[in-house]
């Protein structure tokens, strides 16, 4: 059993969090921390939880945590880097489900999140947690930056096409949508009830946080330079993230379809889907799946690839699991089995 | 391992129970059937099932059903009271989650259902397949009655009043709201998403077909005659049933909170929460737990009773696999502890 | 034209008298304050004003109120209270869409609202807004109590049972769905659309402050003392109260279609519908309506009826500015004709 | 005054119609029609018409609607096509909601509508509807093509870049979003509630009826063969459309926020937001506004458009009668001045 604590509890990546880590076999949470809720019951703050998580809140403590063996850090910016290191020499491996470590640049990140980093030595060794892409890094890994919820949904469409350099990497376009969720639980009028549903919006045209994130995973994966238009939109409901991504094709003789089954045959959580498919997010819900579909309208130069996850789970909270099973050498899908809840 | 047949698995009942028996340990799903899909890949309708179900639906034959441990109906009423005996006769046990067998008085039913009834005969032996209420039949039945979803949110939150006799039964209001899956998945104008979303409104005041269910069951409970006026309304929700439910005090002596506390003690699935409490219905979502708070206003004579449920599992899909567990020794949760999603 | 002041525009009863006031034509928009967004443009909050209205928010000042022929107050409770007097020294009529001046007995007021009131000696000149039942008072008041959003609803469903005598005024039942909207629009974590949404629950079940008003009202209708059980419930939409109210007849051969047809014949802005039928609250959306059927099912001693409106308008600012078009000797419908947007 | 006649008046134009012709100063309503559902009172239909709206839907027949000077097609597509020549014959007017006159191809048409035309000899006088491209013709028609809700939105969106030539008129992008009125008021279960809500897809990649139509206009306006990939997807709203239009700039020194302001400096439904904006589908709700936000993410050579409507108005029923005042010689804006609503 590893031993688990999780820093940040109250939001809702904390609270997925716990749904997928109070039903995992190999896991024994020991420790759930917010500086708001202290000495509340996690199950009076989270109904659902009633019965199933026993746990009180606790303020954040190093020397608590450190009798962890993994730290799931569910919090907002800028508090992972603050607590990381005393708790890795303390040998506690740390999974980060907020931005502080996904950018290798230091004043990159800087320049995206307005204050300073607080441990930029931790950078080069914190490894970006998409599976798919760093498998084997992520295995041996101490230090975990676990990816956001449009960069997971963007990057798993995109590279196939990119990986074998057959669209102008120079002129790719996302136009992702995403539920409510993903702008978390805080008080916030933008977000009420009132104010998000039956409308759309566009928003951060003019630059996302996720946009350096997006490009970097891109150009690792390419080696060369990636020009993104990235357009975020919040959409009325309360997960999904829908990925519709534009490349131009620059060989039009490549089958596509069996370029995209191959690059994911071995993923457990990846599901192309077949020709002329039109994925839902809701066929994801609740789950870690990411489902993808691939177009070329009228044999196009223009090739359409659409996207969808759950932004809570293999956007956030099961993706940082998919990462702690890989870790910790269990069967990668344990504990993220759960068949998606349609209707 | 059980085998499992499905006779109509395209609506939301089915697709639910399809869910839940997919993960189930002890089940082997060997049949589903659709007159209006046979041949159709389960999965290429519901594609949260991808990778899950590989059965094909077919068209349903008694013959071909007869191979199978257990048959849900996940039908609209009026097909299981035409296939059970045949069934019942080969030896396979029957969860009808249509109302065929939910009422005892045949002549009753064909006033509500407005249709002769196919098999009379049955109605004494089914048994309603209400655990809390009737758990020690259900273990030896071959024929399960699954009761109604506004039946089991209203009868769950009435049944300890109704029990001990402390409130006037010829006055029980039951005021329920439920969710837009309640009506099934069936081509109808009344329940588009532009119809029934940002809406509300009651339905059926003049009298509606879960009236004679609940009027039963707390017959059987009480032993006298119960006046209840129900009013069914439609709210625009995907999932939930909440029920407020009023009952006049003939005893203000009574303490409420212990008396529901010490009645649902022993159940799994019933929730009896603090003092005070106003639960939400999302506080079930994809789970089999039903929630009661119990209130007394003002320390008035009007008891309200809040009982809230996942029509689609603890009012439908999940109190069936209940009902099997049952029926087959397994441990009554088996299969049934996802914890509810939220948000 | 009527010169008129709106203080405390930011919230969503704001907005909408702004909608309303807006296009009224007869009225003259002068000054709109508020707290919290000195000097930004009114359109630049509420991008639906973009081009029809010019105003940008003031701090409230009485000085420059005085200036007007009549000041809203779409202000939380306590703001009218403190400001009534020299407004209305000033020759300034005021409209108060809060629940300063709603109940006429001040300790009961302060029992609420727990803060003391502010100046109780306006409480018995206040006039209770609410047409149907004081419109002769209103005609001539410099002080109008605007009602609240359940008590309208709620109000006219039972005015006339109550006003004839005919139900136990002992014992009435009144279950109440609200749209999200009616929480107002201010950043808390219970009225986000992740909490909110796709959910339903009752609150304040011990206790809400409408019950005091709506009992008064009833209470000056049948001139006895009124029992009530008000649960209010929160639902996902926008906009729209539903109540759903029961009442015990002692007289079950009055003709209550007939009724309630009589009592509302003249009523420009109350509907009601043939025998049968049950309103939905979209079909008030947007409007001044209030639509209410009657039944009584399988002819019981339980009436039921049912009372729908939009919380914003009839619950709110049309209200508010029926009461103005009276108060000025405005046709009772100008500005208030708009038709209900469906879908 | 008038005369005014409606061919299909049970869907979500049709009622929308209603609403907004009911209001309308110079229109007489006299004729509306429906086969399905003839007898029946409008405002039983629509009860947000009660009191307003006093027709019968009657059968279509054209010597009826001969009496008017102007009859609406609020119908499924290849209605108007096979009822236009009688009705001009009779100096009727016509405005067509559908599709059957927009394309001016009619082999075009017949290749996408996948039926023979009835009329091909009015494609080429039938004017389209957009008047803010075709002012001056709509006056003198006696047919009008009321433009798609996509088209509309998307056009709107582009043309000032396409009349300046200032992009790549080869490769543009229109990744479009729609509530789910788009989809009308018809059975059917791909738009039930529970299909549609909380979740979000795109559909027609692979070809939707509207890219014809729009490029058909784009090509009118530059007078060069236009390449776009249009992918539409179903969004979880009522109303609304959003559409983000991508376009690679050639000229990267024009002020784009010049160019929109002034091109759509006179329209009366056309609203430039200011530098930076991102307008939400809600702030156009009920109103015949076009809102259109005009970006260059990072000063690069991918131009981001945000265009937002209400598809049932401005992509509808307003667009419409905007086209009906214009051939009537009234105000533009006359009926259609309503604000819109928000929350």
């Amino acid at each position: 059993m590893v031993k688990v604590g999780i820093v940040g509890g109250t939001g809702y990546t904390g609270v997925e969090l716990l749904r997928i880590l109070a039903a995992h076999p190999q896991v024994s949470l020991v420790e759930i921390t917010s500086r708001s809720e202290i000495g509340m019951s996690v199950a009076d703050l989270f109904p659902n939880l009633r019965g199933r998580v026993a746990l009180k809140f606790t303020e954040p403590d190093a020397q608590r945590l450190s009798a962890c063996d993994l730290v799931f850090f569910a919090t907002p910016n800028g508090v992972a880097m603050s607590m990381a290191l005393p708790l890795l020499a303390a040998g506690v491996r740390i999974i980060d489900l907020a931005a502080d470590f996904r950018l290798k640049d230091a004043a990159e990140w800087e320049r995206w999140y307005q204050v300073p980093h607080a441990c930029p030595e931790l950078l080069h060794e914190a490894i970006y947690g998409l599976p798919e892409l760093n498998r084997a890094k992520i295995k041996g890994a101490r230090l975990i930056a676990n990816p956001g919820c449009y960069p997971t949904a963007t990057s798993l469409g995109l590279l196939p096409l990119i990986e074998q350099g057959i669209v102008d990497a120079s002129q790719l376009i996302a136009d992702v949508k995403s539920g409510v969720s993903g702008a978390g639980r805080k008080a916030s009028v933008a977000y009420l009830y009132c104010e998000a549903v039956d409308s759309m919006k566009a928003y951060g045209v003019a630059g996302h946080r996720h946009l350096p994130e997006i490009k970097q995973t891109l150009q690792q994966a390419t080696g060369k330079q990636v020009g993104l238009t990235f357009v975020p939109h919040l959409t009325p409901m309360i997960r999904g993230i829908h990925a519709t991504l534009y490349a131009t094709s620059m060989n039009t003789s490549i089958d596509l379809q069996k370029l995209y089954t191959e690059r994911y045959r071995d993923e457990p959580f990846v599901d192309v889907m077949p020709v002329g498919s039109h994925p839902e997010t809701r066929s994801t819900r609740g789950s870690n799946i990411c489902r993808i579909a691939v177009h070329q309208p009228q044999n196009g130069r223009t090739i359409v690839v659409l996207s969808v996850i759950d932004n809570l789970v293999k956007g956030a909270a099961g993706q940082a699991v998919h990462n702690m099973n890989l870790m910790f050498g269990f069967d990668e899908t344990l504990g993220l089995d759960a068949i998606p809840m349609m209707p």
